[in-house]
Parts: C-alpha cells; structure tokens; sequence
C-alpha cells in the first residue's frame, strides 16, 4: 500500500480539462519571483518614509478596528463563531473577548472595516491595512514578534496584495470582486509566512494555498458580509502559512498559471506589476486614509466646508446659503435630499455638508440617527444646494457660502485632504483614532495604544498593541 | 453616535464602478428559490431511491475518508493546525484526534478526497461527499442530529451544489476552479444551514456568504492542496451556515446578481438549472463511486481484464500478450510505459491492467510503490500493448488477451463499472470500504461503520457514524 505518499492525480479528475491545461503558455517565475522578495526582504531595508508610513497604516487600522469593535456585525460574528474559537490565544480589538489567532484576525478583520473609514491603495481601491495587520498582530500575540519584524511583515504583505491587485485592477473588480479580500489573503499569507520564517519553496506553497481561497464579491456591499471579508482573508492568510510552514504542498506558479489565480479571476492581467521594481518601490508608500466617514466622492465638499468654517468661525445662524459646484457623480452617489438615519446621511452631501459646518467634522459621529434628524443640521442642510458643473473632476468642488450680511465666501479644492497628494497630518490621524476610540475605551488608554503604534519599531514584542487595545 | 447600526455603505468603497452597477439586469429570485426549497425540503418527501442513494454516497465518502486518514497530507495538516482547532468537539475519522467542528470538517474533507476515490457527479465531475457529508457529520457530534434528518441534509446539500454546479458547468470548470471546491460552499452551508433550521432569508444569507468564500483553483491539482478543496469548502460551509443562524447580513441574490457568484466565476450559466424541477429530480440519484483508485479514463480497461480474469481463472504465467484498443485519451493521460512508483502507476495503463489482471482488483492497494516494482507484475505489464482506435470512445475498451496455448480470450466494455448506467452494486461499494479500511482499522470496526451507513435512517443520532470510525 501506498497510503503515506501523496497520491492526487490529475488524470482522476476528469478527461477533457486536463488535456487541455497540457499546454501552458503563462510565464513561469512570477510566484517564485515574489516569493523570493518577500523571503530575503529585511527590515533594515526599509527606507524611512515607508517605515513611517507603515506606522501611519497600522494606527489608522487600530483605530478603525477599536472604533467598529462594538458595532452588531462583530457582536453577531463572535457570538455564532466563539464555540469554535478556542483557545483564547489573541486580543479582539476594543472588546474583553480573546480568540485563538485565526478567529481573532477574522474579528479584527472584520471591524477595521465596518465604517468603510479604512486606509485606502487609491490605484486599486484595495484597503491593505485589515487583512495583513489583523492577521500579523494576531500571530504576534501567538508567537514573539519584535517591533522591527512586524512593521517589516506589514510592509511586505501591503506589497504582496497591492502588486497583485495592481495586476488585475481594474478588470478583476469590474467582474466583480472585492478586491480587497480577494488580494488581501495574499497580503496576510506573505506576511505571516515572513514571521514564520518560511524558505521560498514555503511563501511558495503559502501564495499557492492563499490564490486557492480568495475571498469577497461586490455583491456583498451594503451587507455585514463585506466587512467579513478582510477578516475572512486574514484568517485564510494565516492558515495558508501555517499549513506551508509544515510543507503541506501546493502550486509553484498559483498567480500565474494557465489555471491558476490570475486567469480565474480576471480578465486582463499585467504581471510585471508583480515583479518589476522589487524593493525599489513600496506600495504602502501611497497608502491613504480617510478623513472622513462616507464616500470619497463627498470628500473634496467636506474639506472645502470644514476649511470655511474653521477660516470664519463660521456658526450655521450666520449663513443664509450654500452652493456647491460638484462633479456630476456627487449627485448619482450622494444626492440624498431628506435623509432620515445616519446610513441614509452617509448618502447625502446636503446632510454631510451641513454636519461638516456645524461640527467642524465629518467622522462617524456625525452621520449617527440623532445628528441626521438634529433641527439645526437640517435647518442648515434645507439651504444646501448642487451645481453639476462639467468642468468639475471628481477630486475637486468649489463651495460659496452666503451669509446673512451679504458677504460669499468661497473655497476650491484641486486635492481633497486624506488623497495621495494632500495626505492626512499624523495629528489628523489621532484626532480620527481618539473619535473612533472615544465610547469604546478611555481617552487616556486611545493615547497610549497610539503610542504604542508610533513607537512599534521599539517594541520588544508587538503584541503589546495587542493587550493594550483590548476592553 | 451611530456604532450599533449597520453603517457599511457603498459609496465609500470607489467610485466608478459602483455607478455601473446601479444597472441590474439578473434574474432576481435564484437565490431565494433554492433556498425556499431547502428550507421547506422535507425527509418524507424523498423517494426511496434517493434515500438509498444518499446511504451509498454516504458509505462510499466515510470509505475514502478513513482509507485516507493516515496519508500524510493529513498528517501535516493536523499537526498544522491543531493549536486553533480545539476544543474537541468532533472526530477526524481513523484517527484518534478530535477537534472543534469547523477542523473536523476540513480533516474529513481532506481524507476523503486524497485518493481521489471519492463520488462522482459525472455531469460537472463534481465529487458532492466531500464538502457535504464533513460537514454535517462533524455538525452532528456537536448538536443531536437524527439519521432522517442527517439524510435529507445530505441529499438537499448535494443537490444545491451539484444545480449550481450544472448551471455553471463546463466553462466554470474550463476558467480554472476546481468545482468540487467552488459548489461544495454551497452545499455545505445549505446542508448545516437545513440542520441549523434556518428561515428562509437566513438561509439566503447562508447561501450568500457561501458564495463569498469560494475554494478551489485546478492549478493545485497533483499537490496536497487539491484535497483541501472539499474539506475548506466544508469548513466555509459550516461558518457560512452558523452566521447566518445568527443574522448576519449578506446578499439576498448571491447567486445571480450581477455582481454576484455566477458571473465572477463562470462566462456562461443556465439559472434553469437551479430552480427548475425542485423536489421533482435529485442530484444525488446521478452520483457514481469509482471502483478503480485512478483515473476514470482507463476504467473500462481494467473492468475488461478483471472479468476476463475471473471468468477464465487466468493467472500471469498463462498469458502471452495483451492487447488494449483504447481511446486517444487513455494514451495520452495514462501512457507511461515504465512507472517507478505507485502514483506514477496511476498515469500507466500498462501497470493498472497488469495488477488488475494479477491481482483482480485495482484499488489503492493495486498502486503502491512495491506492487509497482513487483517483477511478476513488470513481467505482464511488458507483454501490454495499446492501439489507439478512432471508433472506441472514451467509455469504452476492447481487450484481447492471447494465451500461451494460442487461444484469444476477447472483451468489449461498452459502460465500465463505476458510471451511471452501470453503477456499483453495494457488494462491491463495501469491498472497496474494506479495502480503503484495512490498514487503518479492525475488519470488524470497518464493519460496523459501514451497518450504521445502510442504517443511517434508523439512528437516533447520526454522530454515531462518526464516534464508531474513530481510532
């Protein structure tokens, strides 16, 4: 008997296909090619912005993370899986639970991108932060992880999902992906594959077993189902480095196969995104971050508005209207005139605008059920009005508000605040972790996990953001 | 604030490609039909045939996965995982560990489908055991599932993956899934979604969450992860299935939306074989068993040299030559002349029908290494010819053997044993479980797993099943 040796065949499965998959015609190195990269890549060779933009990243995700961490979608995720979740091995950011790390990563996953207010690879729309540092922070509370080692796995698993998305983008999300769970599993299996230590033939196998379990179709916007999905690739990621670090075999050429990842899943495919330029350039370096809770599209209003307000000391009782110059997708996305809860606010840039003059802000506070139906912001948002102007891209608006004495005041935008050419200040980044961490734990312990997150080079182990985050 | 209400919005995500999709020209009700007929499905309703059907598929899936449980694929996925897979609720059939449902439900899936010995849904080659009876089987040690009901999941599970399957057959398959992977989700989630007793819309979100978690790239086939297809797909199943009991939120049209399942994954579909004749025809009724552990193309072959052997008492030294007029394929997939090892056996016709005709069987016992090198079985396999015959399809062989007294010994097959018009008697599915059990566990253990298959309908608790194929 035979029954110790591995005995799939191909010729089982069937007849046609695989006579078919005789020929291959897919270049042969692009796996390898990556693997190899994310192998020898050290920490040491990381030049200093990208460093510091790793830091921005993962603060941003815990603050994302902390902030969706009470919301029903993760009280209803840990509920129906905590049978299956033992032992408790990992924190579940701003809550008491601790999960073994897969579950935990899922949970993590899953909250960092409830308010859609995530970081942003605006070429691919992929969010990289959820599947990597979930499934990386995860394992660090698992197995020790220094500071250095684990902002180096952040660094190469956003590198991995972004390359690859860049490959396929736009085909793959027009077919109708999410994209960012689809290359997220890709994202977390690098990463932790790095922290494992595995040897090429290994981060081999672990992108093979991650492009055998993508994750995440567009059809599940609007539902809990798309926050489940950076989670879920988290813990596929992890369970794929896992198995590859005990030689559990797979495909040496996954992304590129004639059968393999990228000819499943797209129609159009460039893989010298994937292999050009290794270590000369570094996805996260253009890693962005919202400023505001609702869709970029409404963004350039908002900056414009809160601007205005900040610039005049602007009180809604002065302004007798306010007209904004908009691209015509403003309209079709968010032309909601009476919205009525803080979902349908997110809809609406008449109630976004009013919210953003008369806070000063636009986070997820300002589009709850009691501000969406607060008299002042509807009083305010009741004298909002859109012009579509064709010479207004998509980036750009340009507001007049008219006071009640007579005077306009007026602002333009060409580069919205949080997009790749006006980034988010660090002090931005607090002031949106502190309001997302405010109600989940006390301000004092949002600054230290902060701290922590600015500081991670430092850190002995990472798990330390871990347990500080927890509830 | 706004931290309880469901807050994911689609306008956040990009922008473009969501104007695209306000256009929604899918079929509506795909979803919701299928999973209407599983919620309202009932035991009673089964036809005796289907019942006795669902026995088999039931006896041949536990068959290959105790013949499988010692493979090392196992091995190393056990030891891989066990420190997120507790805490034992279910067991790893053939083996002594037992481990929290959702592990329980991979390990099972893998070992089932290692020799790639499993069912047979001929008409997509989707292997429907797999992803379907792990997963409930690991479902029912942990809550009470009686025999009739574990049944009628079986079978409702089996004809949700296999109508998804037929739907999207064959270009699904040509794109590059591995479909035993992609459709088991779905059959999985339906059929512990049946147990969980899901309503209507939950079992909906089931589905839906199912189809946002596929499994499966035929670029794996010939690595270990091809048989992590069916166990992941059990384990999402089970996960899909325990979400949506608790409400959590997916698509309410996974399947057909625009943006949904069947066009991510297929160029081509047929919703009409989802939702026509529910309840009037069963998938289940088209399963096959393989009688042979290699692939199906040399099949008629070694049903031909089996019966020639048995009717005619023949033994190797008898023999002068043998010849094979055989189909293109059987050349072409299986045509290595001097195999070296057990799996190599698998590609050789020579080898299969040289221990078929030796040993009057060609189970995975026929394709070990030693068997392989064994000279009496070389001696033979020297003496086998092919000829490639234009007229002889791929179902179908003619042998003729000449005998060293110069008789001719001749046998045409024109359906081999094993496929749907010429199915396996359940005499024969039982030797095979023997077989496949013989090394892992006492011939009268093998025995009583395979009474309580026969009798799964009497069973007050279907977990028996399982509890007796422990080691």
């Amino acid at each position: 008997m035979n029954r110790r040796k591995f005995a799939g065949t191909i010729a089982t499965a069937g007849i046609l296909p695989q006579v078919a998959a005789a020929a291959d015609p897919a270049p042969r190195d692009v796996t390898r090619i990556l693997a190899r990269y994310v192998v020898n890549a050290k920490y040491e060779d990381l030049p200093a912005p990208v460093r510091k933009e790793a830091t921005r990243t993962l603060l941003n995700w815990a603050g994302c993370a902390i902030g969706g961490s009470r919301h029903e979608t993760l009280d209803i995720a840990i509920a129906a899986l905590t049978p299956f979740a033992g032992p408790g091995q990992a924190t579940v950011l701003g809550r008491k639970e601790k999960l073994n790390v897969m579950h935990a990563a899922l949970m993590n996953g899953i909250s960092s991108h409830i308010f859609d207010y995530d970081d942003t690879h605006l070429r691919t729309i992929i969010h990289p932060g959820g599947p990597v540092a979930s499934a990386i922070l995860a394992y660090a509370e698992y197995k020790p992880v220094s500071g250095r080692d684990f902002l180096n796995a952040l660094v190469l698993g956003t590198e991995v999902e972004c390359r690859i998305g860049n490959a396929v983008y736009p085909t793959h999300y027009d077919i109708g992906w999410h994209i960012t769970g689809t290359t997220g599993v890709f994202g977390a299996a690098a990463a932790v594959g790095k922290l494992l230590g595995l040897n090429e033939q290994q981060m081999v196998w672990a992108i093979g077993l991650a492009a055998t379990q993508p994750v995440g179709l567009k059809e599940m916007f609007g539902t809990m189902t798309k926050s489940f999905h950076p989670g879920r690739a988290a813990q596929n990621g992890l369970t794929s480095a896992f198995l590859a670090a005990r030689n559990f075999t797979s495909s040496n050429q996954a992304i590129e196969a004639k059968e393999g990842w990228a000819n499943a899943v797209s129609t159009a495919r460039n893989y010298a995104e994937i292999t050009d330029n290794l270590s000369k350039t570094y996805e996260i370096s253009i890693n962005t971050y919202k400023p505001f809770a609702c869709g970029i599209v409404i963004h350039p209003t908002l900056d414009a508005c809160i601007q205005l307000r900040n610039e005049n000391k602007l009180t809604a009782n002065q302004i007798d209207r306010v007209e904004l110059r908009v691209n015509r997708l403003v309209e079709i996305l968010t032309g909601k005139k009476t919205p009525q809860t803080g979902l349908e606010g997110k809809f609406s840039v008449y109630h976004a605008a009013a919210a953003a003059i008369v806070k000063g802000a636009a986070g997820e506070k300002q589009f709850s059920d009691a501000l969406v139906r607060d008299p002042e912001i509807i009083a305010l948002r009741d004298r909002i009005t859109t012009i579509v102007d064709p010479a207004i891209s998509a980036e750009k608006v340009r507001v007049t508000i008219t006071l009640k004495d007579g005077r306009k005041l007026e602002k333009s935008i060409e580069n919205a605040i949080g997009s790749t050419k006006n980034p988010m200040t660090d002090k931005m980044l607090e002031a949106k972790f502190s309001d997302l961490a405010d109600g989940v734990m006390p301000a004092a312990q949002a600054r230290k996990v902060m701290d922590l997150c600015w500081g991670v080079e430092k850190l002995t182990g990472a798990a330390e953001i871990a347990k500080a985050s927890a509830a």
